[in-house]
């Protein structure tokens, strides 16, 4: 068979490698006199100062014995400083670890010593936590602190010093290498129900490439332009989550004005969003519920104000509501596996002409894949299912940004890859208008028949019978269909319902068409406490293994 | 030394190629009902359409004989047609090789054998050209024709069949394969003013990244939103000119509504602006005049049309009697050898504020660079020169997008390739700002006592003496000087003008500041008619080698 036709090149030519620094060589150009403004301690750099920073940070790392290939550590607030950090360690060829600051104590220590962190940047709150578990970190050789303190209080343990001062005399100059693009850049951990934090990896191609393409979705929507070059950008996402979701790569490519609250407290967030005049933000459903039901929202006018929504599903009241206070908020999809971005909400042409509830429902679904994304949802053998919004699958992804595996894990990485496709775990539709909408986890779908049943759904209807408080459906081992549905529900006032209570309540759902006959619940158990997790989340494994003892 | 973390990967891991094929993932999803429209025959087609003609189309091409590393021609006008073969022909990992139709007969076989043609989709217009030098074509083993009627025309050579007549028993189903994202996609050539045709080339990965870099230009900014869902799309370019600068890649990616005027005929142009309400189009300056000025332009409201005008410098007074007729006029800049994207204009904050002579330099000004782009100006020793809008230099870029030398040509690619940085062969300052102004072509600049002489800037100010009707500025050999500065002119009504009339001129210049004393010319030479090339440039060349005849 022929071949394609491969580059023909002088030996001068030069193959220009994808790299972070790159990202920096529009910042000050498009930056003009906007600010990158520091909610922790009130400081505000133009882009020019920015950018000496990142270079003055590389020399400050360099001094501190910080080598390609190495690992930095940082445990911080959202920060000027963490953005500087966002650069200066991947450009100087080191990995950059965001800590998850809010993991228990031994998990913290289980991912530093697991990534093999070998210098670690600490935020004044955290080196009481730092000292204690010193002697647990095997391969870090180094502290330095962060302070928002224009004196910083001593440090509990040994340190290099302290950031802002080891800045005052770093030299601002500094040349960052060329390297293999495919250098890995950044890597965090990813926390599941059971078993230790997973890490996963992102190389300097893949966060550029992650760039332009959010730079792309954020910016070319008529009706949702997130990101322009007058927007103000505050993220309410922590930078140690999916590096704030890419965003902060985004606002500094494009030279936006950018705010970093430092930590989410709501009366700071709101502070800053009318000061700073904010106009884009992201953040999980939660947090906008918070910052809204906080007693000093009610006075704030939040006209102008888009949020992208992510990180579990949106409720369409949460965004109704929020719509009502004048915010347009939207949703994202994506994992800590995928960069994360993966699909957005995307207005067509009609949404003006759309009713309220419809503009609603449009907003609230899992969203559109941007630019570059492949994906398709697969049936239990393995099948790819047609786009009709009612064929549901386990949704797999193929794009330059996803992490290559789980750090050090080749067995869970094999879960995570199969046949080329990155396997979410998620299931989902996707309708004629290549709208997702994600139905379940697929380890709490139930498989019967062949088929596959939403406990989400289920839950949903269910939780609609007036006598229910909370439900939770799990499927169990059925000889014949392989899983049956079974309801475990705690009741408002006490009493009990039957399976029959249950059959009839979805009756009318079964003659909509909403679900199939067959996925009315087999059994109901009727419960004081439905199992949580720590996070407060319903526990199906818990209730699973319960019902087996039965 | 170490050496940068690289990637640590699952076999199953998926190193995802960055592929033309994946810029047409999000056409149909953000398309929805969007139109690309043919003003050669009044075809429209949907997203879902297009995304089938292009598999329709490879298996057209596949059974014509193409295979991976062949080299596909096509003379055509600007048509959704052309659009197909942007796509299918790379997608099949074959070359697109977009013929300039606008070249001399022989030049056009010199390319269509230096590029190694092996099939050719020739326009009904050209036909008869082909059939004229068919047989000196040494590597085309097939044409294909290209009409715009519903019969075609028989043709005057042997062809495979009509474009549209393949189409219809085409089947609808195509896999395109993965391949290495090195593979070359597209080559054209690029004219000189001397020798033969210098053909560049592109790769799936440059086209890839330059279509991100120019969707983040051009929608990124709050003031000039050139592209955005919502926007109409028609080149008045040709296609074959560096594929329509790229633009026609960004917009299928994001599933605008794109038109297709077929031959840039005047009349065509603006009824197909009015009928398919066009609000952004890119194209030379002089294209722009000339639809101005065309007698039906008269009575067209032109408000809400923006113009990314490159090729050559725009004048002040182009931009500004666009404006008048509300035309938005930007400027746009690159070579055939940079993919071409370069740099565009970049409106800031304070835009809105300036004065309307103010806003129309800004306009005017060659530009800011785009994002990934590294840009220096070089003195005659190489060395970088500080962007203060004083110093002049030779303009270099790095940037991932730009040709790795000139197809089978290795001599003129060490030219164009020197020390990992592209030489552009042209001559500018960059101010403050981070504002590039191309000053001159470096083969015109004159080098003396060490300092560069733009020949454009003597030839503006030289123009505006009274009695000069047009100027041309060339340096001559110095023995002290290296070169000095001599002008030629022709006069409004004959008659003399001494050197001494010249100095008198220019004086008040040195007094500004606007030009250094040592940049007045050392000698005159007053003509009948100043030498032109074929396409009506000045031609310095001659100009240079008569005067040293003298």
């Amino acid at each position: 068979m022929a071949s394609v036709k491969l580059i023909e090149s002088t030996e001068e030519a030069y193959q220009y490698p994808l790299l972070i620094k790159q990202l920096l060589l529009s910042s000050e150009r498009y930056g003009g006199d906007r600010e990158i403004v520091g909610g922790n301690n009130g400081k505000r750099y133009s882009y020019t100062e920015f950018n000496q920073r990142v270079r003055q940070l590389a020399n400050v790392l360099t001094a501190a014995g910080v080598k390609q290939g190495d690992t930095v550590a940082v445990l911080d607030w959202d920060t000027p400083r963490y953005l500087e950090c966002f650069f200066a360690i991947p450009m100087l060829g080191a990995v950059l670890h965001t800590v998850n600051v809010r993991l228990a104590p031994e998990q913290i220590v289980y991912t530093m010593n697991h990534a093999k962190d070998d210098l670690v940047l600490v935020h004044d709150d955290f080196l009481p936590l730092m000292a204690q578990v010193k002697d647990q970190l095997e391969t870090v050789h180094g502290f330095i602190q962060l302070s928002d303190e224009e004196k910083p209080q001593e440090a509990p343990l040994e340190v290099i010093g302290e950031y802002e001062q080891l800045m005052i005399n770093a030299d601002v100059h500094h040349e960052f290498p060329d390297f293999d693009e495919n250098a890995v850049a950044t890597t965090f951990y990813t926390t599941g129900t059971t078993g230790n934090p997973k890490g996963v990896f992102f190389t300097h191609r893949q966060l550029v490439l992650h760039t332009l393409a959010l730079s792309a979705t954020t910016s070319m929507n008529t009706q949702m332009q997130l990101l322009q070059s007058e927007s103000v950008y505050m993220p309410i996402t922590p930078m140690f989550h999916v590096h704030a979701w890419g965003v902060p790569y985004v606002a500094t490519m494009l030279g936006l004005k950018q705010v970093y609250p430092g930590r989410y407290d709501p009366p700071q967030l709101l502070k800053l969003f009318v000061t700073e005049k904010v106009t884009f933000s992201h953040c999980v459903p939660t947090i906008l519920q918070m910052v809204l039901s906080s007693e000093k929202a009610k006075d704030i006018d939040f006209s102008g104000w888009q949020v992208l929504l992510g990180g579990s599903a949106a409720t369409e009241g949460l965004v109704k509501a929020a719509k009502e206070r004048g915010i347009d908020a939207y949703t994202g999809y994506g994992l800590s596996e995928t960069c994360p971005l993966l699909c957005t909400t995307w207005l067509q042409d009609d949404f003006a002409n759309q009713s309220g509830d419809e503009q609603v429902k449009t907003r609230t679904r899992t969203g559109v894949p941007v630019p570059l994304v492949d994906m398709g949802i697969l049936d239990s053998k393995g099948q790819f299912l047609p786009h009709d919004g009612e064929a549901m699958g386990e949704v797999v992804v193929r794009t330059p940004w996803l992490t290559q595996g789980y750090l050090h894990e080749p067995d869970k990485s094999k879960e995570l890859w199969q046949n080329g496709w990155l396997h979410t775990g998620d299931v989902g539709t996707i309708d004629g208008n290549h709208v997702l909408q994600i139905r379940d986890r697929i380890k709490d779908v139930i498989k019967t028949g062949g088929e596959w049943v939403s406990s989400l759904d289920l839950e949903n209807l269910i939780s609609q019978h007036p006598a229910v408080d909370l439900s939770a459906v799990v499927g169990l081992p059925d000889a014949e269909w392989d899983e049956r549905p079974h309801v475990m529900v705690t009741l408002k006032n006490g009493g009990d319902l039957s399976l029959d209570d249950i059959r009839d309540h979805l009756q009318p759902f079964i003659d909509k068409g909403m679900i199939a006959k067959w996925a009315v619940p087999d059994s109901v158990t009727v419960v004081d406490e439905i199992p949580r997790t720590s996070v407060g989340k319903i526990d199906k494994k818990v209730i699973r293994e319960q019902l087996k003892k039965d």
